[in-house]
């Protein structure tokens, strides 16, 4: 039986679960969560997730919401020596696990509050951006980004030598911000992020994920 | 050879490294970063965590920083039959990381806000604490602990019947909500949440690191 996804394909956060499942090839269902008529807020979707929120996914009896638990089960379910984890020592699991949490705590403050500022904010809310948050965001993404470009000039991907759920959990802002903000130099720059990016934008997975991925 | 702690024994993220290591018995120095100083944004300490942070943990030739990387390291390297992971089955694993992702995600925000506003800002920087900034953080806050709740009277932890890093990783915040805040009765005043919190902070390794953590 497919693994149902509950969310919607252009969302960031249902967009790493996904990407996940194309990496490892299961079969899976997405079941759209109307957003725009409050599915969301309602049972049975608080079922899925008390907090009212998508992604949510359901294996058999399982139900689990947050992308990024999300993602880790799935890769320990399925994908057990796809690399995407890699808890074979403490220490090495503790390699992805740094970089997955530096995504959480520093990275994704600064470029989803920009990504909803120059994108979401226009285009679904006919709000007006706020230049200031923006100014004060870039700020603090361009020296998280600094730290990026000197951890990948040791090493080709944040987590090693190889591609891991740290470097996937990345995917979807950037993607957002590369194609909706007029700030994609901030990753262009830097020459071990642009090169890093382009070897994980390129996937297979990626790009067939991101495909589905645009609210223009 | 003891595992070496760079942090503050009062400091709400060293906290969760220390309630891991009394858990596990593990020997560890606390090796003092003098914030005050400005030490944590100066090498040495950036080659330790490059955005300039406390805590750091060196295990040998191993070193990490974000609390709740070191905690997970913690728990395999020395603690692997304690219990505080359940990392047996992919399904036990995700029960942990679901609430362990909850703390992160839903909890921490409002709860190191109010915090901050009405504990650190008037006391460490004569700052004037913001009453709409609490009042909508009490908010969000009370919606949290209606679903924590609704699941802890299901189960006597977050995770299930037994403690483990879920739970433990909430600790230091509630610990100065209770205890330098007027408004313990958001804990209190839910009887799940309050068996809990009487559980949890009743262990002999809370007590003995809250008994630390004090800043009047
Ligand atoms: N930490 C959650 C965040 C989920 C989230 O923010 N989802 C958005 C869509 S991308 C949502 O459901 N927003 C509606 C809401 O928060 O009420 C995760 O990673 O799954
Ligand atoms: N996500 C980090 C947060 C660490 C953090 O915010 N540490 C504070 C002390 S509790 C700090 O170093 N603040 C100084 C700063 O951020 O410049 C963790 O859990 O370790």
């Amino acid at each position: 039986m497919a693994v149902k996804v509950f969310g919607s394909p252009a969302s960031t956060c249902t967009g790493r679960v996904l990407f996940v499942l194309e990496e490892l090839g299961v079969e899976y269902e997405i079941v759209p969560v109307n957003m725009a008529a409050g599915e969301h807020k309602k049972h049975p979707h608080l079922a899925r997730n008390p907090f009212g929120q998508i992604p949510a996914l359901q294996d058999g009896d399982l139900v689990l919401f947050e992308s990024r638990v999300i993602t880790r089960y799935l890769v320990r379910k399925y994908g057990k020596d796809s690399g995407l984890l890699k808890e074979t020592t403490p220490e090495a699991a503790a390699a992805v696990d740094q970089w997955m949490e530096v995504e959480t705590a520093q990275f994704s403050s600064p470029i989803s509050t920009l990504v909803f500022q120059l994108l979401f904010l226009p285009v679904f809310y006919s709000g007006t951006t706020d230049e200031k948050v923006v100014e004060a965001e870039l700020a603090k993404l361009g020296k998280v980004l600094d730290v990026y470009e000197a951890r990948l000039s040791k090493s080709k991907y944040l987590a090693g030598e190889s591609y891991t759920l740290a470097d996937l959990h990345h995917i979807s802002y950037i993607h957002y911000f590369l194609t909706a903000t007029p700030h994609a130099s901030f990753f262009h720059s830097r020459p071990h992020v642009k090169a890093w990016w382009e070897a994980i934008s390129s996937r297979p997975a990626t790009a067939k994920v991101t495909a589905g991925m645009s609210f223009k």
